[in-house]
């Protein structure tokens, strides 16, 4: 064997269970009541936690947005993912107008391979479907991605009948379509009626984008989702109309999932009126204290399906743009190694299960978009592993994460446990606080949807 | 007195009793288990119903559409209201680009005052918002018109934007604001799609536009509604989702209100498969036998407020246009004349209450849109008043009616009982199949928002 | 003429006008703007409004209860009734055991007859319907009783399938089932619970029957009602869930109505924490804010059908026997003298219209229970009519009440606006403060259900 | 090892996969890619699925009931379950009136404990809870039965003041209580009713007991558990009302947990119209296929927790005795054998996944009810495995099934699909059609609850 841990209590979306995991080429090969020590690498995980590597399904590494580029390229993306347990990133590769969706992939397969340090697969933003740009999306699920976004807001956010027509195709080569989902002429309504007023704060950020803003893009999406019977997958689900749709449609049992992210389950719009308010702009806006409630209801019943991050971090000077125009602030915060402490925080703490926070983290982000390596300590999966401590106090600090920013919005959350180890495919990536990895490690890994 | 009707049965919104009523100046002045027979005109009504007029709240006369004018001018739809017992119409007036209300008023007020035979109000249509336009609402409340609409689709539709800041000042100011509610879209998607596929018959005029496509834009009227707490008036409601929004919001206690027209109550989509289709082409089209059922069910329990008939006929040769492109036929039907005699039949047949019938035909819009003196029989009201015969068999052609059109949806319909005169303000102007009004009879009516 | 009243302002469900009224012979003969003064009395109502008197739809008049009798008997009732503006009683016949249908209402009939100083109806309370006890209810419904209810809680409460019997017999015959819906087992396992824990204020008389205990047995009823398509009247509905399922029912187009009280919609449970608690002791008892809430909002959209009193008082003496152990209180508080003023007060100070108040207190009993003759000012109705000073203020006391008991829950209740004359049938019964009728004046009503 | 089962498709709640299995001691010791073949016995399961064993929460053997005894004891049940997949059953020791819970085990264990083949647990059959009765639950609980059922019907149910101090009782000492529901007092006025007017065939069984009675004593007992926080278990949910009230349930977050059973999966009302229907009758019984269609619905969407039994199998002559009078027939079918089969037979042809046939046969039930040893195959759990032979046709007969029966409903059924080998705690006790086990072999397991 190349590695052995023994004596962890191995965690997965339904079980909890002591015992000896084994990697051989990458492979988790072996698990058993006792696994000796005839291994390269041999770990004691008595009292530890033994995770799969979580998978943050939303990140957007190196991404032109709001007049700059996110600053954590796909290196630094991916050393602070490992670094925070995630060890497979799924980030948007955004097509430009008129570009067939198999260049889209390649375009950006060029720039995040050879910097990947874990492994990494895309989701494509679509901006465009005109001609036969449509029909070329057959082209980019046989290559391995079979999952699109459209925006219902920015200025490449597209219309509902393209978004209709998306759908379409969609339920008839079976994609996943995410969506964002916020109405994009409300918020321009508001934005300029504040702007107008000389109402110029972070708190109007918040206050052009309130819950019904993003609840009324929700069941729009929705409505057109039922009607083609195509899947939907809302990203970043923040506010409790929206969580409250999901439910009922997943009860109609309409292929509808939802996401939500740590900054929604952490953080209520106060934090806007906050000095430091836009550092944490981003779209759509954390909302109020009822809305964070029923996310973390609908999490806890199973209709919030995953949590990811959207990870899109901007320097402070770049947030300094806006300090006298809200509207100028670049939208997005950093997550990507927040995400899987925070959940296991919460796991630690007897908020959730470990097995829920696997669930939401890794397993169903696996099996939605169709990960079949990934998500979980199964025999012949590959061999991404974490060791968690839940007896480390760990207290986030920009300067001790792995990112390429200057500022993050966990700054000075205390956690109770924290990864030990990250192994990608069997290797050492991260080790008590120090990144181990390499850039080029990481792989593209082909998706294929199972349901 | 001017005018005794003797012996009637008398209807009003929750009472059914045998009175005589007496008019005099154009109002009524006396009701009574006996009035003698001291009047000008002494009617004895044995046997049959009196009636409080109808007030058709939603006409299209001599209305800029579709590449041409519909065919009723003022004069021939408000002769062809009084024949059926409606004596009281709000017919819509279109606002120009740039165009201040009142102004739209006034011009409009300019064609209709000479020649209207029987009372108006109007409602303006709104387009255009910017600058002050916004501002100048306030002039045409002030001047007897608290009631605006807008569009979701066709080229002069609003976004949702203007749509919500539309509403923001009704509820400052205290208007009505009405909503012609389709996702436009969607609409446009689906004609595109259609036509570019070879496919022109009125069963894709339907399926342009089917229950979804209606649905989804009531939920975001109703969602804007509710936000800003202004109150919506949903014309033309024709679908079984819409339905269940407004049930919904009603009971949640906004002030949304709902009006379905006859058609929807009477024909389902089939009708677009008939060789004559182009006729019924309408927007919103009639919907499936669900949709219907709902209205019913809906109009029985009170959620839906008011019929009326969004009367807006074309000419046959106009219709034609669309013989080989259904995008091309002038959106509107006939249905003034129609509307009072349709759900008295109704009544008649035990359907509906007699009461019912008067509530939605007649007081719910007096009351809703702050009509005072109309839509009942009441002390000091205007003796607008029909007497009714329930044994009058009568079948719908377009010989009998009295507009200006060549052709009618309703032709052939068979009713059991029929409007046997008309008083407007005490007048006779309908008597026995024969109109008996004039142009210039009828005066504009100022309302008042009293809820 | 007997009586003209001038100038007054008429109220109906739907209609408010300013009006001459005129009666001959006990009945309204004619409604004008002008009626002169040609009458036996002519009464000017300038500045008053003119309404129908309230019919009561629910009281218990020398009622055997809880060890002793209700301390109004008829002619009490009655005077206490003319005095706040009630012209009509439906008093509560209860059945013995093994006594057929008929001769519950002779029984009765005997005692209120010579006592009655208005008139008043029957509703039967059923016991027992063994033998042929059920097929005896068409002789009640021949003679004009064709309301039955029945109890789910006490000794004499049936049990379901007697309910279900029962409703299903009322299916066949059309009458209509009132029902007290409170779940019997719980409250005798609650006050057996508290009593032998030492728990005996009258506060543990609401917790042993607090709102999920009422809204058990609501949907029980509700859930037998839609099985067998009887209709059901739910009296002296206080819960919020009973109100939601009232509300769903309606919409879902069954036959169920609602009834509530002025004292479940003025009092909270509160009332029990006071040194008399044990006087506002009844069943059910009033319960939380919400519920309470949940009344007014159900009230205002029309799912509360009817206001009524459950009038069953009984002197101090009789209310203390429970001093030491709540379940010894007997049952019931008076309000027969209270609805009416304490309804319209609330209209008087915009919370809710007059004309809600007439169709809660006056039109929808006379139609739901089939009074044709009662319920509003029509011609030819019965002249049960009040002239109601909005302007005089009125602080209820026990003093100024007209009942025969020694206190009341209402005492120091602040109205403004109060009832100055009451006419039965054209009889001035009540006029400023003072009572003018006579027992045996009331007559018995019979009733025949329409809808 | 004792055992290594090679190359079979393992499956868990969420995760199918190729591995092999190894076992010691009864224990799972290893899962590995390759496991060599170092063992006492090694089974090829190439193109096998490798299965946990199923747990059936809901047997009667051996029970007094309708005047005789269930036909299989505990050794001819647990033969059959063993031959079906089947290796640990959840039974009832159905209390006698007096009797403390501990001596109901007890007494029971001693009938059960040289009788079954495979493991048993029992959960206790409440009938009385007088005096100190209900203090004796806890007793149940330290000897590792921590769950309850009570009747709502049959002269053994319990009333709802019963039902509900059960609930008090049960949050306070966390315990799972199961309820059979349906409403009693319906039923037996049903039963009355028909009998008397002659109507004697099974399918007046269904009538007496149909949707609506079972639907209204499900809301009834979720009711009483929303109102102590008590956690609830309904068996044999047969009805849509009642899946409906399940699902808003678990959504409001309550922990209310509902089971199923194969025959009202696969049989509907309509087999009561069969010559042999009185073999079908159970309680509840089948429905119609609406509520078939919620059931399934339910289940897919997680809302349905759990299918088991209610194993109650009657000899032919014993059904016979119902010939003539439906209430006479002793309630109850087999199942115990055919569960497992029939849900394996449903993922195969891939009506729902595997897991989530082992989710609700095996892991669910372990989970609810605390058999932390059983349900998946996990490191350390006990051996309990099932080997499934995908592709093996198999016709369901009395004949080849190992009950101590004469006949059984699923007579007929065709199987794709059939379980080939079964061990319970890595014995082989059932092998291609042979029964292996022996008399005694059986433990009773200990359970305790941890949510």
């Amino acid at each position: 064997m190349d590695l052995i841990i023994k004596n962890g209590m191995l965690v997965s979306a339904s079980e909890t269970y002591q015992a000896d995991i084994a990697v051989k080429d990458g492979k988790i090969t072996a698990i058993s009541n006792d696994l000796g020590t005839d291994a390269t690498s041999v770990i004691d995980a008595q009292g530890k936690y033994v995770l799969p590597g979580a998978i943050d399904a939303h990140t957007h590494l190196a991404m032109p947005f709001g007049g700059t580029v996110s600053s954590d390229d796909y290196f630094a993306g991916t050393r602070a993912a490992a670094c925070g347990g995630t060890t497979t990133v799924f980030d948007f590769a955004l097509q430009d107008f008129d570009e067939p969706m198999l260049d889209v992939i390649k375009r950006r397969d060029k720039i995040a391979a050879p910097q990947a340090a874990v492994d990494y697969a895309f989701h494509i933003g679509v901006k465009d479907i005109h001609g036969e740009l449509l029909d070329s999306m057959q082209a980019a699920v046989d290559c391995g991605v079979p999952s699109f976004k459209i925006f219902m807001v920015y200025d490449f956010g597209v219309s509902d009948g393209v978004f209709y027509q998306l759908l379409e195709k969609s339920k008839e080569i079976n994609t996943m379509i995410s969506v964002h989902a916020e109405n994009n002429d409300l918020v321009n309504y508001n934005v300029k009626k504040f702007l107008s007023a000389g109402k110029t704060s972070p708190w109007y950020h918040y206050l052009s984008r309130p819950e019904f803003v993003e609840g009324e893009a929700d069941l729009r999406a929705i409505q057109w989702a039922k009607e083609t019977g195509a899947k939907l997958y809302i990203v970043h689900l923040a506010n409790k109309q929206g969580v409250e749709a999901v439910t009922l449609a997943k009860q109609e049992g309409y292929p509808i999932y939802a996401e939500t992210c740590p900054q929604y389950l952490h953080f209520t719009r106060d934090v806007y009126k906050r000095d430091d308010g836009r550092n944490f702009v981003c779209s759509p806006p954390m909302k109020g204290q009822q809305s964070q409630d029923a996310l973390w209801d609908a999490l806890k019943r199973g209709d919030i399906d995953v949590v990811a991050t959207d990870h899109c971090p901007f320097m402070q000077s770049e947030k300094d743009w806006g300090l006298n125009d809200f509207s100028k602030i670049p939208n997005g915060c950093a997550g990507v190694e927040n995400m899987y402490p925070y959940m296991l925080d919460k796991a630690n703490k007897g908020e959730i299960t470990f097995n829920k926070a696997v669930e939401l983290c890794a397993a169903n982000p696996a099996r939605i978009f169709g990960c079949a390596d990934k998500g979980s300590l199964t025999i012949g999966k590959d061999a991404d592993i974490v060791i968690y401590d839940p007896n480390k106090d760990f207290t986030i600090t920009c300067e001790k994460m792995h990112s390429d920013y200057d500022h993050t919005i966990w700054e000075g959350t205390d956690l109770t446990g924290y990864p030990e180890m990250t192994f990608s495919r069997g290797k050492l990536v991260f080790n008590n606080g120090e990144f181990l990895g390499e850039a080029g490690y990481g792989k593209f890994i082909k998706r294929q949807l199972t349901e």
